[in-house]
């Protein structure tokens, strides 16, 4: 008798659903989830599960009732799932979705129509009625009893080509679920709308890098909130200030990681190790919100990314090659800790020590490793027109720039955080050489606002002197009624790639934003277009500087013709360079009204390998009897 | 004995190409084309075909030694294809591509390595290189020698969703062809660009329409150019005025179909029958080139379609309650017919009397048929700027034309007419009713101007008055340097739906083309932008009206600002229509600077529906044993 309920494949009977009349249906409803639960306990009792084989691990609702584990084979091209569901009514759904929505979203469920149990691949419409997969690409390979709760196994390819499926790439992937309360006499009758569902955002495809050596002598440093009391709101940014001893010499950070309190991996969503502008010399302790209006205004030079952590991510190591400067003279003593807690059930009296260690060398590594700010300047002349759906800026580092401000041979980007306002759904960075664009440097195509991490990048990125480096960013601003400028609020917005690179160059800022009179020429236009300004008016001579560029566009009557006019604009128009040693300083050169770079071939999109051989057609029946012998 | 080779899909052994070592391959090579051709010889000897179950027919060279018949299950969304190849040498390429060429094509591949003979599902890169697909969709099944040639029966379904095949929808599909001279060790060491190749353009995908019950008397006429000598050019439009008895009757014509002189069936491309206008009383006798100096002038007043036929098209009927009015008062007595002969051999002494015959009655049915035009005024203020590859003009029959025009309930459209000049790529007209898109009236997405017929529509649309109707054009100017206009020129463009409808209503002609006083101001902003025209100087008060618009848009300077910005200018300006009841008469009402309909909702894409169930991993043998029994 083995305690696990295997389903090989082999095994599994591809089944029709029984479909019984409605009287049947009636009298078996009542007790359909009690005999549900029984099948369940009665077939699946059996003891602990070995040791995971899943490096990856999320809880998908706040209160960690579900759990998901993962691995993934790059090779194969598959991942297995591990789903625990820790107190199951009468199943459940999982998958993904475009943007976390319930509907149009790719899934699994396990269900149960009162005397029986399935598993099936299936999707839901945009109205959340869920249908049956023709190609059924998620295999359940075993239903097994934990003493925690359901342990389910099941896998699926990377990319499946059934267009009802999502196309798991490395970007994030927006991760749902839904409780199922009751049995259904069919997958067909389960609508996403009426259940208690919710999403997670995870990277599933992690990069599968090697653990670089690690210097012999390695002190931690942990930073970590002083057993705060998490507030009962849904969103909290809590900030924490911590100070080095005095005279803390030179060192490399190497590596870090997350330390989570107990309990609480539902809750802390993501954290953020800021250090200080070493341009001033003191900064107060606190220990807050991050709203607060207590918080001390200087801790907004607090700017500087040294860790980021996020749900999901493991331990971060540089490679072997570089290591991040930290203490001695020219770095701050000061560290500012945020962390985002995530408590959408507003449970109250949760207390918690979360935080970032440090792992840190005096055996200082060949290279510093440095941070460069790619994209966009943060500047009002870069717009989004309101009601737009899909709307791309972009932002540039020039061959020029990379051409004054690298030295031969170049530098390796090893890891990339892009980071966007509440608009941001989309980001990316391609490399172009030689006006041919050779390679993505990083993208996010379900780019979150709300999961920012700092990402290992798959494959290190060699960019030489003379290297242009293309940010693109696509904005929603479906819900504005008013055009949103670029700029440092949270309610403007930013088009920004933070790439962590080696070794360590004076170049900080490699951005760009329109050239500001080719602006004044496009609010002309439309003030004309709208006869608003008559030409032979002596207005006309009044130069529109007196009013502010946020004022101008405030003032633009969006429609169509208006939002696609500044979109050629910036396709079009010439630009500023920030090609910036820090923020002020740049280097020398003439960095304004410079040629858009030309690119005459665009990278193509890879074809998705699609997995060949037998699919089963319907349904698994999770067979009760398969797993006894 | 069976004199056939079947190749049942269970009987298929799906193999590894064997992979022999260089000198094996070089001591096969000499005696490869030989052998292959005694296999087939051998195993292949057999009777004639039982009669052909492939209604549509084409040939696909030239020469007519390839020869595509083929039929189609909507019911199981697969077609059936039999290829006869006349005069096979080593093998050949068959398959379908974006627009006709032999790069990123879906393809199937005959081959031999000089011992076996292989069919494979396979597909050619972007340099013409020859893959073999993941997903095996072309199946084979039967190889058959014919008195005639080759025959090669194989199927495949509408879609497969396997990303590198060709998604075969109801429209234009380019068929592609190669022929193999020589062995090839294995699909892979087969290049596209080496070889003899060409192109046939059919809708694969004829509706399944029932025969309409036809009248007991129905006399035919034959409208046939006159035994002529098909000149030994690639294109020749040959030109031929018939003449009607006079006082002959009103008649409803109920169908045609075309008769091709037997020879020609690879040279006949396309014919139309046009009447002249009943403006003009007198036509003289013609029958030569179109475009001849010869040709009198006056036949350019011959361009009412009556009929069209283009390779592959079937008999054409018209709907049970439907005739096309012919002949009686008010109908002219003259019609034109135009052959395109397409003869890129440039074959010598052919000679042809292909035409279309007429099937017409005196018991005039219940509703007379018409045609409308939709789409575009023949106007240069609609222009697409040169260097585009799929730049978008739309035309609209405004909720007010249909209103004024068309009585309640309303008409019928049951064929179509697509109809743009040389750098039109896509056609599709949608109908939209109270703002939102209902349904296609006839979409072709692989639309080629050198291949125009009508088609029938597989489900009738009915427009009632207030609908919209929304023709939209895709160009490419990539070759070209110069804006092209519209206009009636070869060289301009054009963006038209005939549609076939009935009850015929007075509304001939429901087309619409952008203000003028908006382009005026497109023009102004360019020239702006351009600081061509300063807003102070005295210049900006002439009028520009003074140059036609042909020289103001020759005179633009076209960059991605000034395309994009007329694109975001068709875009959103109002519009002018032509709400006509012939060329020149319009309805009643204020036609000018009307708005653009609003369309809140668009039709959602329908996801292909992709085969489940096995599909071979590699190429089949074509099992010489597997024949015989």
């Amino acid at each position: 008798l083995t305690p696990a309920m295997k389903v090989p494949s082999h095994r599994c009977r591809w089944a029709t659903l029984p479909s019984p009349n409605a009287r049947e249906a009636a009298s078996m409803y009542g007790t359909a989830v009690a005999i549900f639960l029984v099948i369940l306990v009665a077939a699946l009792q059996g003891s602990a599960p070995a040791e995971s084989p899943f490096p990856y691990r999320v809880p998908l609702d706040p209160e960690g009732t579900l759990e998901l584990s993962w691995n993934v084979s790059y090779r194969q091209e598959v991942i297995h799932f591990q789903l625990l569901a820790r107190a199951l009514r009468a199943g459940l759904l999982f998958g993904m979705s475009d943007r976390g929505q319930l509907e149009n979203a790719d899934l699994v469920v396990l269900w149960t129509n009162g005397n029986s149990a399935y598993f099936a691949d299936a999707w839901s419409d945009q109205k959340g009625k869920v249908h049956l997969d023709a190609q059924q690409d998620y295999q359940l390979l075993q239903a097994q009893r934990t003493p925690e709760g359901l342990s389910l196994l099941f896998k699926r390819p990377f990319a499946t080509c059934d267009p009802k499926d999502y196309l798991i790439e490395d970007d994030t992937v927006h991760l749902v679920y839904g409780i199922l309360e009751e049995p259904f006499q069919s997958l067909e009758a389960i609508n996403t709308s009426g259940l208690q569902t919710g999403l997670q955002r995870v990277q599933l495809l992690k990069p599968e890098l090697p653990i670089p050596n690690l210097p012999s002598d390695m002190p931690t440093m942990e930073i970590r909130v002083p057993n705060v009391l998490i507030p009962d709101n849904e969103t909290t940014y809590w900030c924490y200030m911590k100070e080095l001893q005095e005279n803390f010499p030179s060192h490399h950070i190497v590596k870090y990681e997350a330390i989570i309190t107990k309990g609480n991996e539902a809750l802390v969503h993501h954290m953020e190790v800021f250090q200080c502008t070493d341009e001033v010399h003191s900064f107060p302790s606190y220990s807050g919100p991050c709203d607060s209006k207590m918080k001390p205004d200087r801790l907004n030079y607090c700017r500087h990314v040294l860790a980021a952590w996020a749900l999901g991510a493991k331990p971060f190591y540089y490679p072997e090659e570089a290591g991040v400067p930290f203490g001695g003279p020219g770095s701050s003593r000061f560290l500012r800790l945020e962390v985002h807690y995530h408590n959408p059930r507003k449970m109250q009296g949760l207390r918690d020590s979360s935080g970032i260690r440090l792992y840190y060398t005096t055996r200082l590594r060949r290279f510093d490793a440095g941070i460069m700010e790619l994209g966009l300047v943060y500047t009002p002349v870069m717009a989004i027109p309101p009601r737009e759906r899909a709307f791309v800026l972009t932002g540039y580092c020039t061959d020029k720039c990379t051409q004054v401000a690298l030295s031969p041979p170049g530098i390796h980007i090893f890891a990339s955080q892009l980071h966007t306002h509440l608009t941001g759904r989309k980001v990316v960075t391609v490399l172009a050489r030689d006006g041919r664009e050779r390679e993505i440097v990083n993208r996010d195509n379900h780019y979150s606002p709300h999961f920012q991490e700092i990402r290992m990048l798959r494959k290190t990125v060699f960019v030489k002197p003379g290297d242009v480096l293309i940010t693109n960013c696509t904005y929603n601003t479906e819900e504005r009624q008013q055009a949103t400028v670029g700029g440092l609020g949270i309610q403007e917005e930013m088009c920004v790639n933070y790439v962590h690179y080696y070794p360590r160059t004076e170049l900080e800022l490699c951005k760009s934003a329109v050239d500001a009179g080719f602006l004044q020429k496009y609010f002309h236009m439309v003030d004309r277009f709208n006869d608003r300004e008559v030409c032979t008016s002596p207005q006309a001579s009044v130069p529109p500087q007196f009013a502010s560029v946020p004022e101008q566009f405030a003032s633009v009557p969006w429609n169509s013709f208006s939002s696609n006019v500044l979109a050629a604009l910036y396709g079009y128009a010439p630009i500023s360079m920030h090609c910036n040693k820090s923020s002020a300083v740049r280097f020398q050169g003439n960095w304004d009204l410079q040629p858009l770079p030309k690119v005459i071939s665009t990278l193509e999109e890879p074809t998705p390998k699609c997995p060949t051989g037998q699919s089963p057609a319907g349904p698994t029946v999770v067979s009760i009897t398969g797993g006894k012998s």
